[in-house]
């Protein structure tokens, strides 16, 4: 991808560590499926299946762990 | 997502931790899938489904090796 | 949930540490489905379900990872 | 659990290890279906089936992480 | 694998790091199965299933946690 | 399992690292089916599944997440 989309895993907040951490889950299917037509498709499939919710909240949940170390979990 | 809703990673107690690990679960699925009368409707679906329970706790776990980690274990 | 039932991630062994390892794993069932009825009709079914009884296998790992990081592996 | 089954996380060789890590990931199950003859029903199942062969060797897997990291990763 | 395909895990920007991450979770599935056409004819199959999506997507992000602990999240 | 199979975490490489920890993914699934004969059954069949491929790879990331922290990432 040529584009530049993540420049550092460093945030202010733990809150916009959270919201990296999604923005993250959606780059893996993002790289891996690139067709953006065919991702639109798939979009409304799951935002309503129980199962794919879930699953993409543990996406979120593991890239959270990444940003939180990077961030040293914003303890100061 | 405007709406300020996680300030820190830092509890008093695991417990809280725990249930702040929980919070942290069910925003992945909210940030995913934002229409509250949609996630109305999957919620019942999910609740007496034990698929979808054992997986909700795989997030919560995963939630909670970050918060955690950030907490020192809450040793002291 | 007004109960309190973790006080502590520290156990004397590594046995009692594995133990609220499932402990965990079954809060998190528990705040999801918190009605006791519905828990207990699902039950028997993840019971006797080979996928759900390693997936409940899965969480407990994860949850043993925190706990036995938080006990320094009963190292000494 | 009244019968004592793990004593420590520590061991000689990093095989050992492994095999302790595949022991944990049974008590998983065991603690989850502590019936012997209902879990003798299921081993010919999954033991077949491709899904929960690799689900198992996920469950190992973790599990491997932590006695791995319990044992400094026998370094020395 | 004769071929030679990786030789560090060490990259210059977070970006580059992600972009790793995805070749590793690639080659696990090049060396379960070998063969580029059968890979050929899943990769479709896979690229327009929202399971397959997340699930790939959790690859990269075990992959990730992986590479962004070599790099110290590139911290610097 | 009398065979010795698995001496040591530390590898020359990253790659040599990437190739053990599919060999731990592969010695789950035979500790959990010894059977060569099932397995061989059992092989075709997840060759050729897109979620059984991808679950594979997932087993190698987290192996490979403890194989890369015992080798320090192979920084020097």
């Amino acid at each position: 991808m040529s584009e530049q989309w993540l420049t550092s895993l460093i945030t202010e907040t733990a809150q916009e560590g959270y919201e990296l951490a999604i923005k993250l889950s959606r780059m893996g299917i993002k790289y891996t499926q690139p067709d953006e037509e065919i991702r639109g498709k798939i979009r409304p499939v799951y935002g309503e299946n129980a199962d794919n919710l879930i699953a993409s909240s543990q996406v979120i949940a593991t890239n959270f762990q990444t940003v939180s170390a990077a961030n040293n979990y914003w303890r100061n």
